[in-house]
Order: C-alpha cells, then structure tokens, then sequence
C-alpha cells in the first residue's frame, strides 16, 4: 500500500512555512515603514488604487485561474498560486528596497511598491508555470523566492550597469521567467515524460475555469503594463492603455484564425484561445516606451500571436523530445516568444527614431546586453535553483501522483474517500466536507 | 460517417478572419491616432479608467459567461463572445469616428471613444444571444459586423436628423440589438425547433458559470449606464449611479418573487433569477436622462422586472411557435421588452415635466420617431444579415450539431476522443489537453 | 409521494417579497432623495466609486460564491445571496437614515451609504452562513431583515451611548454577524445533525466555484476595509490599504502552514485555505483605527490565522456536540474569533499608546461595554429571530430536503426530470433547459 500515498509533506512545508513567515514578520517590523507623505487629499492613493486591485486581481486570481485547466490539479493550480504569490511579494517588496534600506536605514512602502513587488512575483509565477504539476509545494515556494531574489538582482544589474529605465527593466519578467523555468523543467525532467503523464488532462469545466482565469489576464493587461507609467507626463499614460488594448485586440483575432488554420480537421484549440490571445500584451509591454502608434502596437500583437499559436502547436512538442523539457503551461510560447519579440521591437523601433549612427549602434549595444544578462543570469539562477530542488529531503511526487491534488490536499477520490472509522463509503468525485476533519478526531 | 462530422471551417474562418484583422490595421495605420491633448496631471484617465476595466469585464466576461449556460457550448458560448465583441469593438471605433475622419482626415481614439465602441458591440452581442448555437463563428463575425454598422448609422441619423442626444442614441442598443436578433432568428428559423434540440440543455456546473457571468453584468450595469454621463455636470453621475442601482435591487427582488409565483409547483427558475434580475438596469438606462427621483427609478425596475419575467415564462414559447422564431437566451424578455419599457418610461416623465403642450407634442413625435427609425433599421438590417447569412457558402451547422462546442473546439466526447494513433481511450468527459495536438504531428 | 416534494413557497415567498418590496418602495418614493451636494467636477464620485464597486462585488459576488460550495446548493448559495443581501441593503440604508430623516424629514444617499449598507448587509450574510442550507428563502429574508435591523440599532446605540467612532462601530459586524448566526443554529437545531446531513457535501468543481468567491473576498478586503476611511486625512488610507494587505498576506500563509500541520496525513485542507486565509483581514479591520506598523498588521494576521484554522479543525465539532450548534460555514471561526482578537488587538494597542492609568482604564471599561453590548444585543436579536422562525407557518426544509437546491429551483435530479408530458427523459444531471417551463404550458 505505500507507494499508493504521497510522502507527508508536514514535516517540510509546515517548518518552511512558518520559519519564512515568522523570519518576514520580523525583517517588516524592523525595517519596514508605510510611507506618510502623501500629496494632499490622498488623491495620490485614490488613482493608483484600482490599477493595485487589477494587478491584484490578475496575480491571485488571473494567474491561479489559469493554472486550473488540470482536471485533477485545481485545488493545487489556484491554492498554492496564492500561496506561492503572496511569499514572493513579500520577500519582493524586501528586496526592491534594500538600496533604501543601505542608505536610509528603512524601507519605506505604498501602493506603488507592492504593485511592482507583485510584478516581480508574476516573473515567478510565470516560471512556476512550466514545472506545475511536478512538483510540491515546498518546491514552489522554494522556486518563487530563488526567481524573485534573481529577478530583482537582473533588475538592479540592468538598472545599475546600463542605466536601463525600471518599468522597461520589469518588463522583462516575462523572458526571465520563461528561462528561469525552462531551465528548471529541463533540470527536473523525469524519464518517460514524453509519453503523457496519467493525470495530465482537462474536461470541459475546468477548461471554463481557466477560461476565466485568461479572461481576467486579458481584460487587465492595459492595467499591468501601464500601472507604473507616470501619470504626471500627459497623455503617456493613455497612449500605453490604448496601444496594448488594441494589441490585445489584434492578438486574440490573430490566435483564432491560426488556430483554425493549423488545425487538421479546422476546429479552434482551446489552449490557443486561453494562452496566445494575451501574446499582445505581453509583447507591447516590453516594447511599450517607444510603441507610440496604434499600427505599431497592432503589428506587433499580430506577430506575437503569430509565434504564439504556431510555438504553441508545434514547439511545445519538440522542446520535449529534442531537450527534454517538459513545459506544463507551455509558457514559453505563451510568455517566453512574445517577450523576445517584444524585445526586438523595442531595438528595431528605437533604432528607426535614432537620428545618428552612433546613437543607433550604441543603443543597439546596450539593448542586446541587457537581453544577454537577462538571459545568461534567468539561466544560472534556474540551474542552481533546479540543483538545490533535486536535493532528496524535499520528498518529490512520485510519477503517479503528479498533476493530483490527492497527493496534497484532503479531497477524495472516485474509489477512495477516507475510509478511516468506516464511516465514509465511497461516491463518485464528492466530498464529504465540513465535518470530516472532525469526525476523525473521534 | 461522413454526417457525424461538422464541416471544417479552415478555408472560412481563417481566411475571413485574417482578411479583416489586416484591414483593420490598415485602417488603424493610416487614419487613427491616439488622443493627445489630455487633461494636465492625467486627471482625466484616472477617472474614466475604472468605468473603462467595467465595462470591458461587463463585455468580454459577463456577455461571455452568461452564455456558457448550455452544457455542451461553454468553449463556443466565452471563446466565440471574446472573438466577435474584439473585431465588433475595433469596427466601431473606426464608424464611429467616420465623421471626425471626413472633417480633420484622422480619427483620434481615447478612453471614451473605446467605451462608446464597446457598447455598440454590447449591442451586437445582444443580437447573437436570440441565434446562440445556431450559428457557426463564421456567421457569428458576419453578424457582429453588420450589427454594429446598422446600430453606428442608426445613432447616426437619429443624432442627425432628430438631434437625439449621444448618450439616448446609444442607450437604444438595448431594442436594437433586440430586434435585429429576431428578425435574424426568424431568418434561420430550423424546420423542426419546436422540438428541443437535442444538446440545448443545461446543467448545475454551467448554470453556476452562467451565474457568475449574470452577477457580473448586474454589479457593474451602474457603470455600464453611467460611465459616459458627463462629470463636469456636479451631481449627474451620482443621480445616475443612484438609479441603476435601485432599479437593478428592485428588479432582482420582483424577478425572484415573480418567478416563484407562476411556477406550477411554486419553485424559482434559475433563467430568471439569471436574466430578469437586469431588466431594471436595461430600462432605466434607456430613460436615464429624465430619472431625477429614487421612486421612479424603482418603479421602472419593478415594472421591467414584471415584463421581463413574464415574457420569460410565456413569451418565449409563443414566440417559437406563432412567429416561428427561436430565441437562445431569450433576448426578447432580457433586453427587448425592458428596453421599450424604458422609453415609454423616457416619454411619459418627460411629458410630465413639460409646461406646454406644444412642447409635449412636439417631443412625443420626436420620441416616437427615434423608435420607428431604430425598430424600422435594426430589422431591415436584420434582414439583410439574415439573407446573407442563408447562402450556402458559409457551411451552416447540422441540426444535431447544434450547441455543441465539437463541432467548433478541438474537444472530446463522452464516447470518442481523438482516435487517431489508436492512443487515446475513451473517458468520461475528459479531453487529454496540452499533448493532444503534438501527437498528433507524430 | 408527499415526503418527497419540500412544501411550496408560492403562497408564502412572493407575498413576502412583494410585501415587503412595494413597501420599501413606497418609503424610498416619500422619504429618500439623492445627495445632490457634491464636490465639484465630480471628485467625490470619482473617489469613491471603485471602492463602492470592490466591496458591490464581494457583498453580491464574494459571499455569494462562497457560499456555493454545496454540491447540490449551488444556485441557493449564490442565487439566495443576491436576494437576501439586495434586500437588507435597501432596509439598511433607509435605517442609517433614520435620524436625519427626524431631523430633516428626508434621508440624503450618496455612494457612501450604499456602501455603508452594504456593510451592514455583510453582517447579516455572515449570520446567513451558519444556517445555511437548513432554511428556505422565507427564513433567510426574515433573518437578513431582523439582523439587519439589529445591527444598525447596535451601531447607533454604541455611537450615542459610548461615542464609539462609526467606522469602529460597523467594524464589530464580525462579532455582531458570528453570534446572531449562532444563536439562530442553535435555535433551530435538528435533531440528529450530529450525524453528517445526507447532502451536505462537496465536489472538486463546487470547491473552485467557492475558491472563486474566496479569493474576491480576499483580493478585495483591503477596499472593505477601507472604502470609509477619510480620505481627507493625508495617509490614513494609504497606511490602512497596506495593513490590511499585509495583515492578508500573513494569514493565507500561516492558515496553510497550520492546515498541514494539524492534518494527520500532512495535508492541506481546502476549507482552511478558503475561510482561514481571510481571517487577518477581519482581524484587523476590527482594530484598524489604533494600527499603525506593519509588524502591528502582520502579527495581528498571524494571530487570526492561528486561532482561525485551530477553530476550523476542532471546534467546530465540539460546538455540535456540546453545544447542538450546527454552523454550516464555520463563522465562528472565519469571522467571529478574528473579530474578537481584533477587538483584544484594539484594546491592547490603545492601553500601548495611552499616558495616563486615569485614560487606559476608561478606554479600557468603554471598549469592554462595546463589546458587552454587542454581544447581549446580538444573541438577543438571534434569539427573538430564532423564535420567529420556529413558528411553522414558514414551511421549514425537511431534513432529507436540506442542502438541496431541488427544495426550490426547477431543477433535474439524477432521477427525475419533470416527468410531466412524458417528453423528458432521464439524464445524469441535466436540466433540459429553456424550453422546460413552456412545454409545461402545453
């Protein structure tokens, strides 16, 4: 009967859990002060406050959501997301304000600096997107405070040594994350995964909860790539709403008609239709500071749906049997592509404003080493992270248990729902819910 | 087996859908620019921009999920409803800008010229609700199209010729898109409906999607209703906020307790608990601009609720089998009949603040014209659509598949799934998801 | 054949509704006008209404999915949520109105008594959550109405008798919502509850449904918490939205890290990481007027989550047995033991902060009264509530008929599906859907 159960996870997670939350509260109530000057009459609050709730709304909501398509993973897909998030912004919004920290003694915090700490967090969602299902909690956790901790590191050397502006240093989060979890996928492999893992599939309901998940991405993504835009320099701010709702606009058409098209039989894939209609707004996002017409956002929401959807049919494939990786949400096409292409039109379009030869060619310079550091720290940062995860002590999930919530949550099964005291006989996927906890303890 | 299969929409879907994104972005390339002349310190984004992310989650996710109710139409119902409303928002912004095009020879975009756009395409969705799951997507984007082109030309002439105000001319979408759908039902009406189709049911888990969807057009209709009213006007806004929100509080209570009353076994409906609950906020929108008291707001959400209970209950059935005209979601009763309730309700408040008689008379025979011009064009243009769409070319679906995602989405069946390769073994419901498409190129 | 079929509530639930709506809308239509007083060009509105939004969609959405975890109350959890909060928000606000309706003859609404309202309405949902699925609709109004009524009396009585600060005061909803809903579960115990109800159970799509509503609760707290605080007090807002993020954030993990540790299988609980994760936003909104630091915030979470997820795993048992109270959404421990450490956490920072003995032991006596009579008032109004519904002119729920949505939906059963006209046949969980009500006209 042994192999049938997961390893406990109370003597790993628990002990992680509290010793990190404990070792947060203590560093928060050090160090950390919520900023008092505020400009007169709050208005400053009153209109950054509901980009916060989007952004909130697509980190805890929008990414978990997305994560439940697995049929027997949902608990998992939205629970520890919400776990996973809420460790990383808190250890991001540490980090962001170390260099306060050296020079003033205190890290000052308000709706700003949690928004870019949960952006931050998002680069580690992303990554967790390529190993979920494989992997347990005390993985995840692990895993978002490695990539958050070397997402800021990129940030600062980005900041520091190219003088690259923040947001545009944010914005590669998505590149960073992608790499940092392919690395890690390709680290983690387990033999046999080019056949289909048992449990790897969905059904009609949980696609609709990942739907809403999506939905939730695609409608706030004008709130995250324009949260952090300064409001005082007029019409900036309207330009990059305006540039990535049409991209997004152009992205979703673009997903739909290559779907079709690369069909066999002509029928939409509803994974193309959840993960590359945001393609858009991830690739303006990277390029958004010098996106300034509507055709250029437009052409680059078709191109990243273009890369999107045929990475998505074609590539995911192929990275698993060519590298060995094996990349559960498939961010790479859906993060990854689109990120680069978005780097790329930032350098083509800043090159065509460039007056001077030399400008142009020492722009292109710094632009391509900021990608070069980028990818060469996302790398070395997913490597270690996947040597320190291959350590036995964290329990891994047997093959049989991946993508199933049984291995770490209290749910039944269809054959089995907890047997002990003979109470509770077996029904087909229920529950049996508020009082079972208690009724062990008899 | 030649019938069991739906026939493939490769060579129409994409090619339609390709043809018209690059049109658009031509268009987009070469006439739109966006807004630059903001307000300082972007006050004005600030403000708009919560009422903006509303209405878009009003647009995309609640038209969206409220038509995920059927139990075999959720992909199609929120993936089809994303797909139309994005290529029905950028059409609209460009017809509503023709003016502006024709005068200055560039059409420049903002906040609220894409929340204008999004209701006209609110009205276009209206319209697909009464052909639901009768329609391929090939259809869906036909539909969409033209729709919102009739209701652009008809706010058109009725703000030309009648000086109707913009926001009056746009709150008729609701009686628009209403009958625009009918006339197109009754064109596609399938020998043999008055049968039920076979797969247009619903069961707990969708109905709980689709209510997710309703809640959500119900809590934001405020926003919906007021996010054009102008703010400069102290007190407008907040009168009308005031109003949506009895109107819709008093709808949701007359809809239950009406529902419980015409039952046989005294029981509430879940379709009315889901659609009559936003018939308050449907009427009062259309007669918005002459609600100034609590009290009449209420009264028109507990009138609209009663018509649109009703019309629920009895209508829908009359209607199939004297006018020959299937209704999906019963738009009829949601939008039609408390959309004309609101302006009768438009007319007669604003009769009663008129001091003269000529005055009076003169403003009903406006009135009644604005109604005569929209129903007289929305089913003319029905019509049209409607002629249109019986060509064969556009390769209707099969009777039995209608309201089935299979004939659409990449998905599978209780009894086959992708048999191809001899792999996949039937399951329950379940579709093998990200791995299907790769194995297939084997 | 009788037994089987719950008693109808036709002659009962309309009445009622309507009754108790025209009434309301006769009040509304003599004593409410909306404020027309408002600062110029429309900040105030502005202001306020994303807040107003964030806390509409956890008050009709939030406790409402929350509630649909059932597997088989899913359309009664949302769809009796929407009703009964729609309800008492309307009863509330002409309550609060009360006293400017003596002076004044006339009660101003604005977006901030709605929102105030709706506050009030949060208690009685709580209320709601323990005897939910053992009460029809009747009930749940009467409850809702009665509560209400209750805690908008205790508010008023704290204000004018203690001087208790009106946010203060509507803060103690927790306490005030927690032992009414007690008192009512005990009132209405059913003998032999110890023993689990036949239905009450869940599935893994019912529990996503609900993780939905959580996570709104959750995302949104901060706007609950804040949306009345003044904005006219430079960082008074600011430092409440980030206390009670952080305050959230500590929660979700601490609950998850309790939930395995007291799991015997090691294993985390998918109720702790709903209800649990929500508890130091409870907490500290309670005391948030006297927190001040993160470390404040964030051990006042930590300290919620603890006595939360303990409560959750082991009293709610003891509370069956030794007390016969049967609490169906565990708000004793989601709400009512957050709030009360909430309470303590007030009392002890303010002694913290007080000079003198004179003042800490007068804060001390008055905040001891608060609580005092909240408590007496509470269990006061849930037991006079609980004797009105014993009467039995309500039609009580048969226990076999408890946690059933058929009771009083037209919904299927995996059994029967409206067996009239012989025209529906058996189908596992479906609902033939909108056609079903008509043909029964046939």
């Amino acid at each position: 009967m042994a192999p049938r159960y997961a390893p406990s996870l109370r003597s790993r997670l628990a002990p992680l859990l509290f010793f990190l939350q404990l070792g947060l509260l203590v560093i928060y109530g050090n160090y950390i002060e919520i900023e008092s000057n505020v400009k007169v009459h709050g208005i400053t609050v009153s209109h950054i406050y509901p980009d916060f709730q989007d952004v909130n709304v697509m980190v805890f909501l929008g990414f978990g959501f997305v994560c439940t398509f697995l049929v027997r993973y949902g608990f998992s897909g939205s629970g520890f997301n919400l776990l996973v998030a809420i460790m990383a912004t808190q250890l991001a919004i540490i980090l962001n304000g170390i260099e306060s920290w050296y020079y003033r003694g205190k890290i000052r915090i308000d709706l700003r600096s949690i928004v870019v700490a949960e952006m931050c967090t998002a680069s580690a969602l992303i990554s967790i997107g390529a190993v979920l299902g494989k992997t347990n909690p005390v993985h995840l956790v692990l895993i978002a405070l490695l990539e958050v901790s070397g997402f800021v590191l990129n940030k600062w050397l980005l900041q520091t040594l190219l003088k690259v502006q923040p947001l545009n240093s944010i914005m590669l989060l998505h590149i960073f994350g992608t790499l940092f979890g392919l690395m890690l996928a390709w680290m983690l492999y387990r033999k046999g995964s080019e056949q289909q893992f048992e449990k790897e599939k969905s059904d009609r309901k949980t696609r609709l909860f990942s739907m809403l998940g999506s939905l939730f991405l695609w409608m706030f993504w004008p709130s995250f790539n324009t949260a952090l835009v300064d409001v005082s320099t007029p019409g900036r701010k309207l330009a990059a709403v305006c540039s990535t709702y049409l991209a997004l606009a152009v992205s979703a058409v673009t997903a739909a008609a290559l779907s079709v098209l690369s069909s066999p039989n002509g029928k939409l894939n509803p994974n193309h239709m959840q993960s590359c209609i945001i393609a858009g707004g991830v690739a303006v996002g990277v390029s958004m500071s010098v996106v300034h017409q509507p055709w250029e956002a437009m052409t680059i929401g078709f191109a990243a749906a273009v890369i999107s959807t045929i990475g998505f049919r074609y590539l995911k494939f192929h990275m698993l049997l060519a590298f060995q990786c094996h990349d559960t949400c498939a961010v790479l096409s859906t993060h990854g592509l689109p990120g680069l292409l978005g780097w790329l039109a930032h350098l083509l379009l800043q090159l065509k404003d460039c007056d001077h030869h030399t400008m142009a060619i020492r722009f292109a310079v710094f632009h391509i080493c900021t990608l070069l550091i980028t990818i060469a720290l996302s790398l070395f940062m997913g490597f270690i992270t996947g040597l320190l995860l291959k350590l036995n002590i964290w329990r891994p999930t047997q093959d049989k248990k991946c993508f199933d919530d049984q291995a770490f949550w209290e749910v039944g099964n269809q054959d089995i729902i907890f047997l002990q005291a003979n109470k509770y006989v077996a029904e087909d996927n229920c529950i049996s819910a508020p009082k079972i906890s208690n009724n062990k303890l008899q």
